[in-house]
This record gives C-alpha cells, structure tokens and sequence, in this order.
C-alpha cells in the first residue's frame, strides 16, 4: 500500500466520505489512491474558494469534516478567503495539499512556495507528512485535529514522493477529543444571574444554535425570560414555528447598540460579546451598555449543550416544552419587485425543513422577519464577513443533506467571487435554488461611504462600488455551466420561478433585477 | 491631508498611476482619496485573483509597478494565487491592503485574520503602517521596495484608522535602486566560455528577453553560435521577424533533457538552470546532462543588459546586427479545426505588434512554431505555473500599451479561475482578443497520471480530469459579462471570428470547442 492509499483508508475508517477536490500533478497519486476507493466522494470544484466553502457548509450540516484536495500553495491560496469563514465558522476541515517531491523541492521549481506559510494563516494544525509509514498516523492525528471542539482546520501536506512510496499503513483513530463541561462555577454564576430580576440576553453559537442545544435555551428563555440572540456571523441557526425565538444581532453598529440597551446581563454560549464588524471615526465598536456585566458561560470549544442543559434544569421547574414561535406564514403578495415583497414570497411558499444560506447582504435584510414562523428550516450565514460564500456552501450543505431542499440567497456581488460553484452543483445534480439579488452595487459600501464620515462618493468611487456597466447576466452564467436559469421581472414571476426551483430535480437559479 | 490622501499622492509621485481594486468597509477612506486624486486610474476586479494577475500584466509590459486595494486578509488571500505566478515573473507589485482600525482589533472581530502572515507568503517586502504621519514615507518605501531589482511584490498594510486620520504628508521618492553588473569575473568567465569550441546554450530571463537585452544576446548568438533559450516558464519574450531566435525550454521532462543533451556549456542570465517543473519516480528532474558546465553571467536581480553587452562587446567583432529570424508566416489553413490548423490561423493573421498571453496548455503546443517568423510581438507566458493567470494578464497588459493588440490564448480549465476578469475588459474596453481551447478536460492530468506511473485513470479519477458533463459554454459567460463571443466549428470561422477580434474596439471571445 502506498502512503496515498494509506491516507484515503485512514480517513475513511475516521468516518471522512467527501473529498471536495481541484487536483493538480503533484497530487496524481492521490488521485489515483481516490479512484481505486469508492468509499469516498469525489466533488470536484473548478476553483478552490469553492472547495472550502463547500468543505464548511457540508461541516455545518453534517457535524463532521469533509477533506478538501487542493494543488500546492496558490491551489491552498485561492481556498483562504472561504477557509477564513469557516475559521470563524469553527467548523472540522481537513485539507489535504500536495508538495512537491521532497528531492524536488531543492530546484526551487516554479511551483515551489511556502506551503506550510499558507496553511498557517487559517489551520488550527499544519503537519508536512515526512514519509508513506508515516500519512497514516498523520492522517488520524489531523482528524483528530479537526474534530478538537468546536471544530477547527487542519491541513496535511503530503509530498508527492510520501504519497506514490510503498509501505503505508491504515491507522486506527484515538478516541475523538470531547467537549469539556464549562466549571461548576461558570454555570452557578449563569444560574444567579438568570434568577435576578435583571435583563438578561443569552447569545449563542455554534451547537447552542440547533437541535438539543436550542431546546435547552429555550427552555432557559421559556422559565427566566431571558432573551435569546444569535451573532449577525452565524454559522447554523435552526428556526421556525415551535421552535425557540432566537433574535439575530444586528449589523448596523447603532442598531446593535439599540438591540442591547435594555440588557444589564448578558450570558454568552460559545459566543463572544457582540461588536461592530468595523470601527467608525469617533464610535465605541461594542454593542453593550458600559453597565452591562458580561458572563461566559461556556467557551466555544467546552460542552455547550451540557452547560445550557445544567441550567435548564436549574432554573426551569420541569422538563417542560419550552415557548415556541407561533406558526405564521406571509400571504403571498404580488405585483412590482420589492424588497419586503421578495421576502415575503420566500416565507410564503418555503418547504419544511429547508436549508436557507444567507448571503444576500442589503437586499436580504428582511427575509428573516418573513420566514420567522414558518416551518422549521436551518439558516446558514456568512461567518467571517468575506463574501463570496453563499454559492460553496449551499452546494456542501446539499451534499450533506441530499434529502432536503436548499435554498441559496445571494448578492450579485458576493456570487461573483465562487460563480464556478453553479457548475458542481450542475454536474452533481444537487437540489439548490439560488436566487441572486442582482443590485448591480457592492451596496454596503456605499452606505458605508458616508457612515464613515468620507461624505459623498463621488464619481470615481461610484465606480469601485457599481457593478454594472455591463450589467452581469446571471440568467448567462448558469446557462453556461448547465444550470436552468429565469430572469423575473414581478413578485408573481417571482413566486413560479421559487415554486418550480423547489419542485425542480437539481440546480436552479432566479436572478431578480433590482 | 489624512493618511489615506498622503499615501496616494506619493504613490502618484512615484509614478504609480493604475490602481486595480476591490475594496470593502476597511478601504473606504483610500477609495475616498482615489476619487480625488484623478492622476491614478482605477481599475476595478470582481475578484482578486483578476487584480493580481492584471497588476502582474501591467508591471511586464511597463516595466513599473500598478498598486492593488485588497480588502483585508481575505481579499489579500484571493490574490495569493497569481501573486505567487507574479513573484516568479519577478515584476514590481504594491499592494495595498487595509486593515482593521488599530483600536478595534482587540475585539477580534469577524474580518480579523493575519493579514501579515498572509502578505508574507509572496511579498519581499511587508508592512503594517503606524500613523497618518508615517504612512506617505511607508508608501515611498513599498516603491523602493518593488522596484528593487528585478522587480518585487511589497505589501503595505493600512489601518483604517491610519487611512482617515489627519497629518498626512507626501514622500519624497529617494533615488530608485538600479541593478549592479555582475563581477568581471563572472564576466570574463562567460567570455571564456563562448570562445571555447564546446556547444553552448545562453539561458536567458527577464530584461534578457527584450528590448536591448535581447539585442545583446542576439550578437552573443551570432558571433559564436551559442544558441538562445527562454525558460517554459517565460514572463515575456519578444520575438518574430528580424529578432534574434530564442528557443523555449520544453515542458516535459524528456523533451528538455533531449533539448540540452548536446551542450557542455550553459550560460544563465537572469535564470535558473532548467528542470522538470514535478519530480517523475526514478527519474532526474535535470534537464542539462552530468557533464554540463553551468555559469551564472548575471544573477535576477543584476544587470542582465549591462552584462550581455559587455559580453557582447568582447566577442563579436563589431556593433554589427545580429542574425535573425526570417520573416515567414504560414498560409492560411482551412477545413477542420485542428490544433495545427489553430495555431497556423494565428500565425497567418497575427498583427503587427501585437502582445500575446499563452496559458494555452497541451492545446497551444503548436503556436510558438507557428508565430515564430511572423511580425514582433510580445509573448507573456504563465510564470508560476499556477494556471488561472491568461485573462489577468492580458487585461493588465491591455491596461498598460493601449494602443496594442492584446491576443489571449487559454485553455477552458484555466480560464475558469479567474473568468471575472472578461467582465473589467468589457468595462474598460480593452482591446483584448480571447481565444477559450475548450477541451472540456484538465488534459495535462490525464498525461501525467501515466506518466508518474499511476496506470491509466479509472471513471473516479476521469471524473476529476475532465470538466465537461455538463459543457462550460464560454459565449454564455462572455455575454453574461458585456463580451461579444462566438464558437466556431471550423478554420474559416476561427480565421474569421480572430480577423474580426482584431479589427474589433474593445474585447471579444472566441469558444475553440475541441
């Protein structure tokens, strides 16, 4: 068994079945170890950011890593902005990246660089495998790595001479590292603070956001009345009718201040406190009151759900259901293209247990307040702030849950960076409806023009700001990469086009002229 | 005058006059300098492997570096990739990247990352800028850093807060630093060298390949029968009628080993000694046989034209014309579409002048033959071998000779990278004539897996080689971007649809299915 072989075996005893990949030569035997193992799924991506992003929203939904197979340092390179979101997202990556033969590497060739440099900008490990007996156990130790709560990434640089060498063997895998409980300390101290007569804000993240962790903060909400915030960054947020209210921080600095004014307590659950994404001239960054005291009740990387648990039980006087949304669903409207009217069209008609990702930045601003109580769907977010995410990850949370509908909702801008994503999704028949919210402005920025206190841009700045002159030609893009696509052009053409994407066998994409 | 306004005056000082950009929030107040201080050409990307790669266009055909805006680390991170194919083009690049206010940093917010870390991977030169008052000085350094010989990538890091605040003063430029002659002895020893009777090859790279260094080489060549090479990984080449014949180092392994088999002596100028760009199982990734004499004439960063003239000088008798190229062009072929009959289309019709980008893979093996005799122009090839880089670069060389032909010639799989950049020569009305070799396959791949002995590929290892199912359709993506495109089914279309490319104000697209 060559050491290639012996990595692929390794990881797929550890429960690693995707491989999200964009290969190069000095990964050839990789390859070839992939091509003899059915065991793991091979996506290919035609560009890395769409890998990594992939390799995060199959993470968020699926609780465990998927590999990525990237080419070298630039391959590695084009992966780091999305790597950068799901850094943030503290998701399980394992990035597998070739390096040349180890005796090649001294002619300095031309696709020589500094690897291991790269991959330290956004791994939480890096290991360079030195030899074939040794990709095995590397391989279960970067497992581990990235299964090191809450999830982090980690990337394994295989030479090409470790890879094609014989005497490889498959390595067992230690116990996965589990999440330690917060101390006893951490969780009175929440407990007395919940049972002051206080306003209290809980903000989760990570697994507090879903499933047992979200019932066991309701029912923290339900007893106290304590409300329960999600960061604006959020990874996976499970919604809907019945289910735990959970209000998202805003992005707007002052309406953050605003959201956090009544609060004098704040418990945080794998957060941190919130604060602005940027600084403004003359403006705190930070969202609190200066009078609010801030309590971690559990670090991201501890127990989230059994420190939530331990203070349900605590302060909730049985094992009750906690307060859940009540059912509603928006009338489906008609007539011109609003933005209000785009959200409701989407809360009107979305099918259960969909998975919305969110990237439609300032044209999406309401679509949470129209989907609030309809039924209960998961919400993927853009974690780090770096766009160009929506696309990858709807495609790696559809690989994840083949079973159920994803809905990508994406800004023309950000869909520009990861475009190549639509062709994965074509080739892998996968049941994603992107709609792109087609402005033809990196909108944000405008507004951030003069929030910044720079006044007015004038026309020379317009011009790093509007996309359009040409126009982008969505309807184009995914036609060229086999993906049916619909220009609408009224809230009705609207509603025909989500209704048929949803009812659609694989890809499609609406672009909505605003 | 803030940071932002003295950092881009001084740039303008130092005749940095294009800007390629993408910024967000962190880079407002740069963008807001921009649009006051006309001098510098904005030059906006959807993406920033364009801007990179167009920067890198831009900086081999002027010979000066453009400056980047890049958002953050990430915006930086989607660089990295044609950074590391401009570090190895050994070209001027500043890059401008903002930063979080320096204040707002500790509260980790989402878009903090280790810019630095990142910059480091592919810059020579890095910094962090410490105040509006130092910031005109940082400014004038990054361009003493770029343009330290032969051409380096610098990255100045600003901080938001470095960018708005007051007290901003413009830098002097000190003089720039010009390249040393290598030693007499280094010299003396190349003259030695070519007046022995034993086989020599000159490997020359970048001033070497041009302009006057490229005269000089050519008297080298007659006077004493050297022959000329250019590494495979060429950064840009002048050639055609009358000009001096340089061969170019071959691609594969055994075609560069039989190549050098005949020369006991080779001679590098600005160069590398040649070597496999991957290392082959059991084989020798050096291309010059055992009994080779390698001598370095000049180092990158030395003064290659100095040192081919005085070389020159020394051994042809008089200030005489070196031998060139004779003018031939092919006829013009019909009937199918070959790669033979592509590359003879070209070569019958080529302008003038013009500058050729060739990232055109295993399609285009045939074009440099096929070019060889016909008018000068300029030929820009892939440098890091990182592929990803022919629309860039042909956008950036557009940006700095308007008023030459810009032919691009990629493969599909590589143009996919970074197809944005049809979009910026569409705004901008490059003359940019684009040939897309659509093989539907990353057909390098599929060699190399025989060839580094991994058998013939199974369908799991096809399916990751080969990019149709479902077909890139490259006149949709044109279209969708502003671009005129057209696929042609034969010669007499292709002979055609480039006539018309040339003849045509602003870009166009030519889909080449094979």
């Amino acid at each position: 068994m060559n050491g290639a072989e012996s990595l692929i075996r390794t990881l797929i005893c550890a429960d690693v079945r995707v491989c999200f990949s964009n290969p190069g030569t000095s990964e050839i035997h990789i390859v070839q170890a992939l091509d003899r193992i059915p065991e793991m799924r091979c996506v290919l991506g035609l560009f890395e950011g769409v890998i990594s992003g992939a390799a995060d929203g199959y993470a968020r939904m699926s609780g465990k890593p998927a590999c990525t197979l990237l080419h070298l340092g630039p391959g590695l390179g084009n992966s780091l902005a999305n790597l950068h979101n799901a850094s943030r997202a503290k998701v399980p990556i394992i990035n597998l990246v070739g390096q040349h033969a180890t005796y090649h590497l001294r002619h300095d060739p031309p696709l020589a660089s500094d690897v291991e440099g790269i991959a330290s900008t956004y791994s939480k490990w890096v290991r360079s495998s030195s030899s074939s007996t040794q990709i095995g156990h590397d391989a279960a130790k970067a497992v581990i790595a990235a299964r090191t709560p809450p999830g982090q990434i980690a990337t394994l640089i295989v030479p090409a001479d470790v890879a094609w060498s014989d005497g490889g063997s498959v390595a067992m895998l230690p116990p996965l590292p589990q999440a330690a409980m917060p101390s006893t300390s951490s969780i009175e101290r929440a407990i007395d603070l919940l049972r002051s007569n206080l306003r209290t804000g809980i903000l989760l993240s990570g697994s507090a956001l879903y499933g047992k962790g979200l019932v066991a903060a309701g029912r923290i909400a339900s007893a106290t009345g304590a409300r329960l915030f999600a960061p604006y960054p959020v990874a996976r947020l499970e919604r809907g009718a019945g289910l735990p209210v959970v209000e998202r921080v805003a992005y707007v600095l002052e309406q953050g201040i605003e959201q956090f004014r009544e609060f004098r307590q704040l418990i945080l659950v794998g957060a941190s406190a919130p604060v602005a994404y940027f600084a403004y001239p003359g403006k705190n960054s930070v969202f609190t009151s200066a009078d609010c005291k801030i309590h971690t009740l559990a670090a991201p990387n501890e127990d989230l759900i059994g420190a939530l648990e331990a203070v349900a039980e605590a302060v909730s006087e049985k094992r009750e259901q906690a307060f859940g949304q009540q059912l509603e669903r928006p009338p489906l409207p008609k007539g011109e293209i609003t933005l209000p009217g785009l959200a409701a069209v989407v809360g009107a008609i979305l099918p259960e247990n969909t998975i919305i990702v969110d990237e439609s930045n300032t044209s999406g601003r309401g679509m949470m307040a129209a989907t609030k109580g309809v039924s209960p769907h998961d919400w993927l977010g853009n974690t780090g702030g770096s766009i160009g995410i929506a696309l990858p990850l709807a495609l790696g949370a559809a690989v994840a849950c083949p079973e159920r509908r994803v809905l990508c909702l994406t800004a023309d801008g950000s869909a520009m960076y990861t475009l190549q994503a639509l062709w994965t999704m074509s080739r892998e028949k996968l049941n994603v409806t992107t709609v792109v919210f087609a402005n033809r402005d990196y909108a944000v920025l405008k507004r951030e023009f003069s929030y910044l206190g720079a006044g007015s841009p004038g026309p020379r700045a317009l011009n790093m700001f509007e996309i359009g002159r040409p126009d982008l030609d969505w309807v184009s893009f995914a036609k060229g990469m086999g993906v049916p696509g619909t220009r609408v052009a009224s809230l009705e053409a609207f509603s025909k086009a989500l209704q048929d994407g949803f009812d659609a066998e694989g890809p499609t994409l609406i672009e909505v002229p605003l």
